[in-house]
């Protein structure tokens, strides 16, 4: 249990982020460092040492892959509200592994083609193969979120799809998928904060879009529908982890360890050749 | 021109590794390495200064596509004999971005529906989008190396492509993307150690193939069938660059040269705003 046996941690950092009965997203305190008990200095040094496990973790995963001696693979979905650090995310802890092994889908404002299908097509489409670190940038979760706060469905379609949900990832994780469900938890102070800085710096407006205040001007509305979110799809087979992240630092480096924890459970080998490897040295030697 | 910049070359890289007229591959040495003077250790560090030059255009580029901005985009196609340091090229050049800004397609064999269709069809479904850094790890010119020693199509329809590969090359250059050809160039000794250390590595295993000795075996048709690629499709609009590759920290280093100096023409710049940015930091502030 290599994950497990990170020295940094002083929790069980998975079970104390873990969406379980009774949970209140309103009771979370979006600048805690649950588990965590080291400096940001030090959580830079524990975000490189974890890189470390997880390129070899998902080197195995892919290994595997390639010889069909497995049908495993990770999806991560991220959902938050704006400027919570999906991005940051990616980059720092999804970044430090080989780029071949892992497939990001930013999903959209969906396209009229998607809109012609059932809410859960493109997504379908879009769960990683074997092998493979998928990431969802925003996911399905989007249509029980803007599109509840929006009503952007029918009340009655919006209620249809927590179920539909529940089914597809069942589905989805017997077929070999770990999902790992996160929701970066930012405070609307520090949001206000990161927003204005976008604003503040040239080489930062692209990043700011003027609906990210209409979304923000909806606050309450929007934690509710994370709060029954939470409610009708953590389940055994694909909880839900709420992770503080009003300190980018912590949120990293507990991103990194439920993926660790992950990859832990399946806990891939280097397969064995599927060739007479002494008879391939000597055709080799002899070339 | 900040690549040109880069003070560790002691000449023009992309001069040097450029096939031109009058090129002769054989002429080449594999263990090379043109243009840099210093050793081994530097290279880790100038790879390393590369990485961050290279972050900064790769986001820029980036965030000029977000605002529809720009229509560039970069694509990398990587061809080489197997062990040459292809997945070293995309790990270490193209990991060093962030991956939301990279698209890499590892083309196999070809589906039965891809062979349906004619042998550019899937390559261009992947060009890469506008903002985006593509890789292609093998790619259309397979259908004129293994496709010309294998005899896997009747000989005039492989005559036939290089046109129709030029043509489509000077289409998607026409259209935005910078095309960037590289050949990773090893001597057949050094391709021998590196096939004997993955039958010598359990954790190697799998990424021997036995037919990897087959193709080996065909070394001198595979040399002649990419001297004539070089001849007949090193083009103005998408020229091939053969990159020594003997020493890996060599290759490494160029293939990012090359890649900044395409960034480097593009010269994408941080977008204006697209919205009042007063009006909406006076909008955030009353929220």
């Amino acid at each position: 249990m290599i994950a497990i046996s990170q020295k940094h941690w002083t929790g069980d950092v998975a079970e104390l982020l873990r969406v379980g009965d009774g949970f209140v997203l309103n009771d979370v305190d979006p600048k805690g460092t649950p588990g965590y008990e080291r400096s940001k200095t030090h959580a830079a040094e524990d975000l490189a040492s974890g890189a470390k496990q997880l390129d070899e973790y998902q080197e195995r995963l892919f290994a595997q892959s390639r010889v069909d001696a497995t049908n495993a693979s990770v999806l991560l979905v991220l959902q938050a509200m704006d400027s919570a650090g999906k991005g940051g995310i990616v980059r720092h802890v999804v970044g430090s592994v080989d780029p071949q092994g892992v497939a990001i889908t930013a999903f959209k404002k969906p396209t009229e083609e998607e809109l012609a299908h059932d809410f859960l097509w493109r997504v379908d489409r879009r769960v990683p193969q074997p092998g493979i670190i998928g990431v969802f940038d925003r996911s399905h979760y989007e249509d029980v979120l803007i599109g509840r706060v929006r009503e952007l469905a029918p009340a009655d379609e919006i209620e249809r799809r927590y179920g539909a949900i529940n089914e597809f990832e069942k589905r989805v994780t017997d077929a070999g998928t770990r999902i790992v469900k996160v929701m970066l938890y930012i405070s609307p102070d520090e949001q206000k904060e990161r927003l204005m800085e976008r604003l503040e710096r040239p080489d930062k407006h692209w990043k700011y879009n003027p609906g990210d205040v209409d979304e923000r001007e909806l606050w309450p509305k929007y934690m509710a529908a994370y709060q029954t979110v939470f409610e009708r799809t953590s389940t055994d087979h694909a909880p839900w982890f709420v992770v503080p992240a009003n300190r980018k630092w912590y949120a990293r480096i507990a991103v990194q360890h439920l993926i660790l924890e992950a990859l832990e459970e399946i806990d891939p080998q280097w397969p064995a050749a599927t060739y007479d490897v002494e008879a391939e040295k000597q055709r080799l030697a002899a070339t």
